[in-house]
Protein backbone atom coordinates (compact mmCIF):
# COMPACT_ATOMS: atom_id res chain seq x y z
CA UNK A 1 0.00 0.00 0.00
CA UNK A 2 1.41 3.65 -1.31
CA UNK A 3 -0.06 6.72 0.56
CA UNK A 4 1.07 10.35 -0.16
CA UNK A 5 0.60 13.31 2.19
CA UNK A 6 -0.06 16.64 0.57
CA UNK A 7 -0.55 20.20 1.72
CA UNK A 8 0.91 23.52 2.26
CA UNK A 9 3.37 24.27 4.62
CA UNK A 10 2.50 24.46 8.20
CA UNK A 11 -0.58 21.91 7.64
CA UNK A 12 1.30 19.09 10.33
CA UNK A 13 2.23 16.60 7.50
CA UNK A 14 5.00 15.12 9.36
CA UNK A 15 2.78 14.69 12.68
CA UNK A 16 0.44 12.95 10.47
CA UNK A 17 2.68 10.89 8.68
CA UNK A 18 4.56 9.79 11.85
CA UNK A 19 1.13 8.89 13.80
CA UNK A 20 -0.34 6.97 10.18
CA UNK A 21 3.15 4.34 10.80
CA UNK A 22 2.46 4.22 14.53
CA UNK A 23 -0.78 2.75 13.24
CA UNK A 24 0.29 0.83 10.67
CA UNK A 25 2.99 -1.09 12.81
CA UNK A 26 0.56 -1.06 15.84
CA UNK A 27 -1.54 -3.66 13.21
CA UNK A 28 2.41 -5.84 12.75
CA UNK A 29 2.81 -3.90 9.13
CA UNK A 30 6.30 -3.05 8.17
CA UNK A 31 6.10 1.02 7.09
CA UNK A 32 8.79 2.63 5.09
CA UNK A 33 8.61 6.60 5.60
CA UNK A 34 9.87 8.76 2.39
CA UNK A 35 9.27 12.13 1.15
CA UNK A 36 9.99 14.42 -2.06
CA UNK A 37 11.85 15.88 -2.98
CA UNK A 38 14.51 13.74 -1.55
CA UNK A 39 13.80 10.43 -1.38
CA UNK A 40 17.29 8.85 -3.31
CA UNK A 41 20.78 9.93 -2.71
CA UNK A 42 20.44 11.78 -5.86
CA UNK A 43 17.58 12.92 -4.67
CA UNK A 44 18.77 14.88 -1.85
CA UNK A 45 21.64 16.23 -4.42
CA UNK A 46 18.98 17.79 -5.89
CA UNK A 47 16.68 18.42 -3.43
CA UNK A 48 19.66 21.17 -1.97
CA UNK A 49 19.50 22.43 -5.73
CA UNK A 50 15.67 22.87 -5.53
CA UNK A 51 14.97 24.17 -1.67
CA UNK A 52 17.89 26.73 -1.52
CA UNK A 53 17.12 30.08 -1.84
CA UNK A 54 20.12 31.35 -3.82
CA UNK A 55 18.87 29.34 -6.93
CA UNK A 56 16.10 31.51 -7.52
CA UNK A 57 17.54 31.83 -11.52
CA UNK A 58 16.26 28.30 -11.65
CA UNK A 59 13.33 29.16 -14.32
CA UNK A 60 10.25 27.25 -13.89
CA UNK A 61 10.56 25.00 -16.46
CA UNK A 62 14.06 23.62 -14.91
CA UNK A 63 12.10 23.19 -11.50
CA UNK A 64 9.84 21.18 -12.88
CA UNK A 65 12.31 18.80 -14.62
CA UNK A 66 14.12 18.69 -11.48
CA UNK A 67 11.25 17.49 -9.35
CA UNK A 68 10.81 15.17 -11.86
CA UNK A 69 13.94 13.58 -12.08
CA UNK A 70 14.14 13.69 -8.11
CA UNK A 71 10.50 11.63 -8.71
CA UNK A 72 11.82 9.07 -11.22
CA UNK A 73 14.63 8.18 -8.99
CA UNK A 74 12.60 7.73 -6.22
CA UNK A 75 10.22 5.70 -7.75
CA UNK A 76 12.84 3.30 -9.72
CA UNK A 77 15.38 3.36 -6.72
CA UNK A 78 13.18 3.27 -3.62
CA UNK A 79 9.52 3.49 -3.30
CA UNK A 80 9.00 0.49 -5.93
CA UNK A 81 11.31 -1.68 -4.03
CA UNK A 82 10.46 -1.35 -0.72
CA UNK A 83 6.42 -1.82 -1.98
CA UNK A 84 7.74 -4.78 -3.51
CA UNK A 85 9.29 -6.22 -0.18
CA UNK A 86 5.45 -5.81 0.95
CA UNK A 87 6.10 -2.42 3.23
CA UNK A 88 3.19 0.14 3.40
CA UNK A 89 5.02 3.37 2.06
CA UNK A 90 4.26 6.52 3.11
CA UNK A 91 5.38 9.32 1.09
CA UNK A 92 5.19 13.12 1.95
CA UNK A 93 4.13 15.05 -1.10
CA UNK A 94 4.80 13.20 -4.23
CA UNK A 95 3.20 13.73 -7.90
CA UNK A 96 0.30 16.17 -6.88
CA UNK A 97 2.71 18.44 -5.29
CA UNK A 98 4.09 18.92 -9.32
CA UNK A 99 0.54 19.22 -10.54
CA UNK A 100 -0.15 22.18 -7.92
CA UNK A 101 2.68 24.11 -7.29
CA UNK A 102 3.67 24.06 -11.11
CA UNK A 103 0.25 23.91 -12.11
CA UNK A 104 -1.81 25.91 -10.44
CA UNK A 105 0.77 28.14 -8.71
CA UNK A 106 3.14 29.02 -11.47
CA UNK A 107 1.07 28.63 -14.26
CA UNK A 108 2.50 25.83 -16.37
CA UNK A 109 -0.33 23.38 -18.34
CA UNK A 110 -1.52 21.25 -15.99
CA UNK A 111 -2.65 18.60 -18.85
CA UNK A 112 1.26 18.70 -19.91
CA UNK A 113 2.25 18.29 -16.31
CA UNK A 114 -0.14 15.37 -16.38
CA UNK A 115 1.91 13.83 -19.01
CA UNK A 116 4.94 14.40 -17.27
CA UNK A 117 4.04 13.07 -14.32
CA UNK A 118 2.99 10.23 -16.36
CA UNK A 119 6.60 9.39 -16.93
CA UNK A 120 8.17 10.00 -13.90
CA UNK A 121 5.72 7.72 -11.89
CA UNK A 122 6.14 5.24 -14.88
CA UNK A 123 2.77 3.26 -13.62
CA UNK A 124 3.17 3.60 -9.99
CA UNK A 125 0.39 6.08 -8.51
CA UNK A 126 -0.23 6.18 -4.74
CA UNK A 127 -3.54 3.91 -3.77
CA UNK A 128 -4.63 6.56 -1.61
CA UNK A 129 -3.10 11.03 -1.19
CA UNK A 130 -4.73 12.28 2.33
CA UNK A 131 -4.66 16.39 1.51
CA UNK A 132 -4.23 18.16 4.37
CA UNK A 133 -5.83 21.84 4.64
CA UNK A 134 -5.59 24.85 6.17
CA UNK A 135 -5.64 28.53 6.49
CA UNK A 136 -1.84 29.72 4.56
CA UNK A 137 -2.11 32.23 6.96
CA UNK A 138 -2.40 29.43 9.91
CA UNK A 139 0.20 27.00 8.24
CA UNK A 140 2.59 29.54 7.78
CA UNK A 141 2.57 30.77 11.20
CA UNK A 142 2.85 27.41 11.98
CA UNK A 143 5.52 26.56 10.11
CA UNK A 144 7.61 29.80 11.01
CA UNK A 145 6.92 29.03 14.39
CA UNK A 146 8.58 25.36 14.17
CA UNK A 147 11.28 26.92 11.79
CA UNK A 148 12.17 28.83 15.01
CA UNK A 149 11.96 26.23 17.63
CA UNK A 150 14.29 24.18 15.62
CA UNK A 151 16.98 26.93 15.44
CA UNK A 152 17.03 27.39 11.72
CA UNK A 153 15.02 30.92 11.21
CA UNK A 154 17.80 32.51 9.12
CA UNK A 155 17.19 29.05 6.43
CA UNK A 156 13.89 29.70 5.75
CA UNK A 157 13.32 27.75 2.53
CA UNK A 158 12.35 29.09 -0.90
CA UNK A 159 8.31 28.08 -0.54
CA UNK A 160 8.27 29.82 2.35
CA UNK A 161 9.86 32.73 1.00
CA UNK A 162 6.62 33.27 -1.40
CA UNK A 163 3.96 36.03 -0.43
CA UNK A 164 0.65 34.45 1.00
CA UNK A 165 -0.63 34.85 -2.82
CA UNK A 166 0.94 32.22 -3.92
CA UNK A 167 0.02 29.65 -1.11
CA UNK A 168 -3.78 31.06 -1.54
CA UNK A 169 -2.94 29.45 -4.60
CA UNK A 170 -1.31 26.22 -3.87
CA UNK A 171 -4.88 26.10 -1.63
CA UNK A 172 -7.13 26.45 -3.87
CA UNK A 173 -4.61 24.05 -6.48
CA UNK A 174 -4.73 21.21 -4.33
CA UNK A 175 -8.90 21.92 -3.60
CA UNK A 176 -9.55 22.07 -7.76
CA UNK A 177 -6.83 18.91 -8.21
CA UNK A 178 -8.85 17.14 -5.21
CA UNK A 179 -12.07 17.76 -6.60
CA UNK A 180 -10.76 15.89 -10.19
CA UNK A 181 -9.51 12.68 -8.50
CA UNK A 182 -11.93 11.68 -5.58
CA UNK A 183 -11.14 8.50 -5.77
CA UNK A 184 -7.84 8.64 -4.59
CA UNK A 185 -7.37 12.11 -2.83
CA UNK A 186 -9.21 13.15 0.18
CA UNK A 187 -9.14 16.35 1.64
CA UNK A 188 -9.05 16.45 5.26
CA UNK A 189 -9.47 19.86 7.62
CA UNK A 190 -6.11 20.12 9.50
CA UNK A 191 -7.19 23.16 11.49
CA UNK A 192 -7.92 21.44 14.56
CA UNK A 193 -5.22 19.74 17.21
CA UNK A 194 -3.34 16.73 16.16
CA UNK A 195 -5.26 14.47 17.55
CA UNK A 196 -8.37 16.01 16.30
CA UNK A 197 -6.44 15.32 12.53
CA UNK A 198 -5.68 12.00 13.27
CA UNK A 199 -8.72 10.82 13.91
CA UNK A 200 -9.77 11.78 10.51
CA UNK A 201 -6.75 10.52 8.73
CA UNK A 202 -7.24 7.01 10.48
CA UNK A 203 -10.87 6.98 9.30
CA UNK A 204 -10.06 7.97 5.61
CA UNK A 205 -7.67 5.05 5.86
CA UNK A 206 -9.65 2.68 7.52
CA UNK A 207 -12.51 3.35 5.15
CA UNK A 208 -9.81 2.48 2.27
CA UNK A 209 -9.43 -1.10 3.94
CA UNK A 210 -6.12 -0.12 5.83
CA UNK A 211 -7.24 -2.29 9.02
CA UNK A 212 -5.75 -4.93 9.52
CA UNK A 213 -8.88 -6.29 11.60
CA UNK B 1 21.41 31.85 -35.62
CA UNK B 2 21.74 29.08 -33.36
CA UNK B 3 23.69 26.28 -34.90
CA UNK B 4 24.40 23.08 -32.96
CA UNK B 5 26.55 20.23 -33.68
CA UNK B 6 26.23 16.68 -32.80
CA UNK B 7 27.75 13.41 -32.98
CA UNK B 8 29.48 10.50 -30.81
CA UNK B 9 32.88 10.87 -28.87
CA UNK B 10 35.70 11.63 -30.83
CA UNK B 11 33.90 13.20 -34.41
CA UNK B 12 36.00 15.77 -33.74
CA UNK B 13 33.12 18.71 -32.72
CA UNK B 14 35.24 20.94 -30.40
CA UNK B 15 37.77 21.20 -33.27
CA UNK B 16 35.21 22.29 -35.87
CA UNK B 17 33.30 24.34 -33.90
CA UNK B 18 35.99 26.42 -33.00
CA UNK B 19 36.54 26.83 -36.69
CA UNK B 20 32.91 27.86 -37.47
CA UNK B 21 33.72 30.38 -34.99
CA UNK B 22 36.42 31.66 -36.43
CA UNK B 23 34.93 31.73 -39.34
CA UNK B 24 32.08 33.75 -37.97
CA UNK B 25 34.56 36.17 -36.29
CA UNK B 26 35.97 36.44 -39.50
CA UNK B 27 33.20 37.92 -41.22
CA UNK B 28 32.38 40.66 -37.81
CA UNK B 29 29.82 38.77 -36.01
CA UNK B 30 29.91 38.15 -32.19
CA UNK B 31 29.62 34.45 -31.45
CA UNK B 32 28.88 32.16 -28.02
CA UNK B 33 30.26 29.15 -27.32
CA UNK B 34 28.81 26.84 -25.82
CA UNK B 35 27.85 23.27 -24.54
CA UNK B 36 25.27 20.55 -23.34
CA UNK B 37 25.06 19.58 -20.35
CA UNK B 38 26.95 22.37 -18.59
CA UNK B 39 25.85 25.37 -20.34
CA UNK B 40 24.60 27.02 -17.21
CA UNK B 41 26.04 27.06 -13.50
CA UNK B 42 23.39 25.22 -12.40
CA UNK B 43 23.74 22.91 -15.55
CA UNK B 44 27.51 22.34 -14.92
CA UNK B 45 26.16 21.06 -11.24
CA UNK B 46 23.93 18.37 -13.29
CA UNK B 47 26.54 17.61 -15.91
CA UNK B 48 29.08 16.56 -12.99
CA UNK B 49 25.76 14.48 -12.01
CA UNK B 50 25.30 13.12 -14.88
CA UNK B 51 28.85 12.14 -16.43
CA UNK B 52 30.30 10.78 -13.11
CA UNK B 53 30.73 6.95 -13.46
CA UNK B 54 29.46 6.43 -9.94
CA UNK B 55 26.09 7.43 -10.51
CA UNK B 56 25.64 4.77 -12.46
CA UNK B 57 22.67 3.92 -9.88
CA UNK B 58 20.77 6.67 -12.04
CA UNK B 59 17.71 5.46 -13.86
CA UNK B 60 17.25 5.99 -18.13
CA UNK B 61 14.27 8.01 -16.95
CA UNK B 62 16.13 10.34 -14.82
CA UNK B 63 18.89 10.27 -16.71
CA UNK B 64 16.27 11.79 -19.03
CA UNK B 65 14.89 14.08 -16.75
CA UNK B 66 18.13 15.98 -15.65
CA UNK B 67 19.52 16.34 -18.95
CA UNK B 68 16.22 18.29 -19.58
CA UNK B 69 16.83 19.80 -16.46
CA UNK B 70 20.17 21.05 -18.05
CA UNK B 71 18.25 22.00 -21.34
CA UNK B 72 15.63 24.52 -19.92
CA UNK B 73 18.15 26.27 -17.98
CA UNK B 74 20.31 26.87 -20.46
CA UNK B 75 18.07 27.56 -22.96
CA UNK B 76 16.35 30.33 -20.67
CA UNK B 77 19.05 31.84 -18.93
CA UNK B 78 21.89 31.67 -21.73
CA UNK B 79 21.03 30.66 -25.20
CA UNK B 80 18.17 32.83 -25.87
CA UNK B 81 19.58 36.04 -24.18
CA UNK B 82 22.76 35.42 -25.86
CA UNK B 83 20.97 35.51 -29.20
CA UNK B 84 18.51 38.16 -28.62
CA UNK B 85 21.65 39.93 -28.01
CA UNK B 86 22.55 39.35 -31.76
CA UNK B 87 25.58 36.62 -31.26
CA UNK B 88 25.79 33.58 -33.39
CA UNK B 89 25.12 30.74 -30.89
CA UNK B 90 27.79 27.36 -31.53
CA UNK B 91 25.95 24.62 -29.06
CA UNK B 92 27.88 21.18 -28.86
CA UNK B 93 25.23 18.82 -28.25
CA UNK B 94 21.65 19.68 -27.72
CA UNK B 95 18.08 18.16 -27.76
CA UNK B 96 18.65 15.98 -30.74
CA UNK B 97 21.54 14.38 -28.01
CA UNK B 98 18.36 13.51 -26.29
CA UNK B 99 16.66 11.37 -28.79
CA UNK B 100 19.63 9.66 -30.31
CA UNK B 101 21.20 8.41 -26.57
CA UNK B 102 17.83 8.38 -24.45
CA UNK B 103 15.24 7.24 -27.78
CA UNK B 104 17.76 4.87 -30.15
CA UNK B 105 20.60 4.51 -27.67
CA UNK B 106 18.42 3.47 -24.19
CA UNK B 107 15.50 2.54 -25.53
CA UNK B 108 12.90 5.16 -24.20
CA UNK B 109 9.86 6.22 -26.42
CA UNK B 110 11.69 8.49 -29.44
CA UNK B 111 7.78 9.94 -29.76
CA UNK B 112 7.29 10.95 -25.87
CA UNK B 113 10.88 12.48 -26.19
CA UNK B 114 10.06 14.73 -28.92
CA UNK B 115 6.99 16.07 -26.76
CA UNK B 116 9.57 16.14 -23.55
CA UNK B 117 11.89 18.43 -25.28
CA UNK B 118 9.30 20.65 -26.87
CA UNK B 119 8.78 21.44 -23.19
CA UNK B 120 12.61 21.79 -22.69
CA UNK B 121 13.18 24.00 -25.54
CA UNK B 122 9.91 26.18 -24.80
CA UNK B 123 9.96 26.78 -29.00
CA UNK B 124 13.93 27.63 -29.32
CA UNK B 125 14.93 25.04 -32.32
CA UNK B 126 18.33 25.36 -33.96
CA UNK B 127 18.41 26.62 -37.34
CA UNK B 128 21.14 24.50 -38.04
CA UNK B 129 22.67 21.04 -36.64
CA UNK B 130 25.77 19.73 -37.87
CA UNK B 131 25.81 16.11 -37.11
CA UNK B 132 29.44 14.91 -37.47
CA UNK B 133 29.59 11.12 -38.43
CA UNK B 134 32.60 8.43 -38.06
CA UNK B 135 32.71 4.99 -37.25
CA UNK B 136 32.57 4.73 -33.39
CA UNK B 137 35.53 2.41 -33.48
CA UNK B 138 37.46 5.22 -34.81
CA UNK B 139 36.21 7.87 -33.10
CA UNK B 140 36.48 6.15 -29.74
CA UNK B 141 40.23 5.56 -30.64
CA UNK B 142 40.26 9.35 -31.07
CA UNK B 143 38.62 9.99 -27.87
CA UNK B 144 40.64 7.57 -25.78
CA UNK B 145 43.83 9.29 -27.17
CA UNK B 146 42.67 12.53 -26.27
CA UNK B 147 41.91 11.85 -22.99
CA UNK B 148 45.81 10.08 -22.82
CA UNK B 149 47.18 13.30 -23.76
CA UNK B 150 44.93 15.00 -21.55
CA UNK B 151 45.88 13.46 -18.78
CA UNK B 152 42.89 11.62 -17.78
CA UNK B 153 42.55 8.47 -18.91
CA UNK B 154 41.82 7.32 -15.81
CA UNK B 155 38.91 9.56 -15.69
CA UNK B 156 37.36 7.65 -18.39
CA UNK B 157 33.84 9.59 -18.62
CA UNK B 158 30.37 6.88 -18.34
CA UNK B 159 29.67 7.17 -22.35
CA UNK B 160 33.00 6.02 -23.67
CA UNK B 161 32.76 3.36 -20.71
CA UNK B 162 29.81 1.88 -22.67
CA UNK B 163 30.38 -1.32 -25.08
CA UNK B 164 30.88 -0.65 -29.10
CA UNK B 165 27.78 -1.87 -29.93
CA UNK B 166 25.97 1.42 -28.01
CA UNK B 167 28.43 3.59 -29.83
CA UNK B 168 27.15 1.90 -33.22
CA UNK B 169 23.42 2.19 -31.92
CA UNK B 170 24.10 5.95 -31.38
CA UNK B 171 25.64 6.15 -35.09
CA UNK B 172 22.42 4.70 -36.79
CA UNK B 173 20.48 6.48 -34.50
CA UNK B 174 21.71 10.04 -35.32
CA UNK B 175 21.93 9.02 -38.81
CA UNK B 176 17.90 7.89 -38.99
CA UNK B 177 16.80 10.83 -37.20
CA UNK B 178 18.85 13.21 -39.45
CA UNK B 179 17.13 11.30 -42.15
CA UNK B 180 13.49 12.13 -40.21
CA UNK B 181 15.15 15.99 -40.17
CA UNK B 182 16.68 16.79 -43.48
CA UNK B 183 15.93 20.80 -43.81
CA UNK B 184 17.91 21.20 -40.63
CA UNK B 185 20.49 18.35 -40.01
CA UNK B 186 22.92 17.91 -42.00
CA UNK B 187 25.37 14.81 -42.15
CA UNK B 188 28.81 15.45 -42.56
CA UNK B 189 31.35 12.85 -43.08
CA UNK B 190 33.89 13.28 -40.18
CA UNK B 191 36.94 10.38 -41.36
CA UNK B 192 38.85 13.30 -43.00
CA UNK B 193 41.94 15.92 -41.58
CA UNK B 194 40.05 18.35 -39.22
CA UNK B 195 40.85 20.81 -42.98
CA UNK B 196 38.67 18.34 -44.79
CA UNK B 197 35.84 18.15 -42.47
CA UNK B 198 36.02 21.75 -42.20
CA UNK B 199 35.69 22.25 -45.77
CA UNK B 200 32.41 20.66 -45.96
CA UNK B 201 30.98 22.10 -42.55
CA UNK B 202 31.19 25.85 -44.29
CA UNK B 203 30.07 24.70 -47.28
CA UNK B 204 26.97 23.35 -45.52
CA UNK B 205 26.71 26.86 -43.40
CA UNK B 206 27.16 28.83 -46.41
CA UNK B 207 24.29 27.12 -48.25
CA UNK B 208 21.92 27.81 -45.34
CA UNK B 209 23.15 31.55 -45.83
CA UNK B 210 25.54 32.17 -42.35
CA UNK B 211 27.97 33.97 -45.56
CA UNK B 212 28.18 37.65 -44.56
CA UNK B 213 29.30 38.31 -48.14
Amino acid sequence: MFITFEGIEGTGKSTQIARVRDYFESQGREVFLTLEPGGSRIGRELRKMLLHVDNREITPITELFLYLADRAQHVGQVIRPELEAGKVVLCDRFADSTIVYQGYGRGLDTAMLRELNEVAVDGLWPDLTIVLDIDPEIGLKRATLRNIEDGKAKEEGRFEAEHISFHNKIREGYLTWAAFNRERMKVIDASSTPDGVFEQVRAVIQAFGGDAD
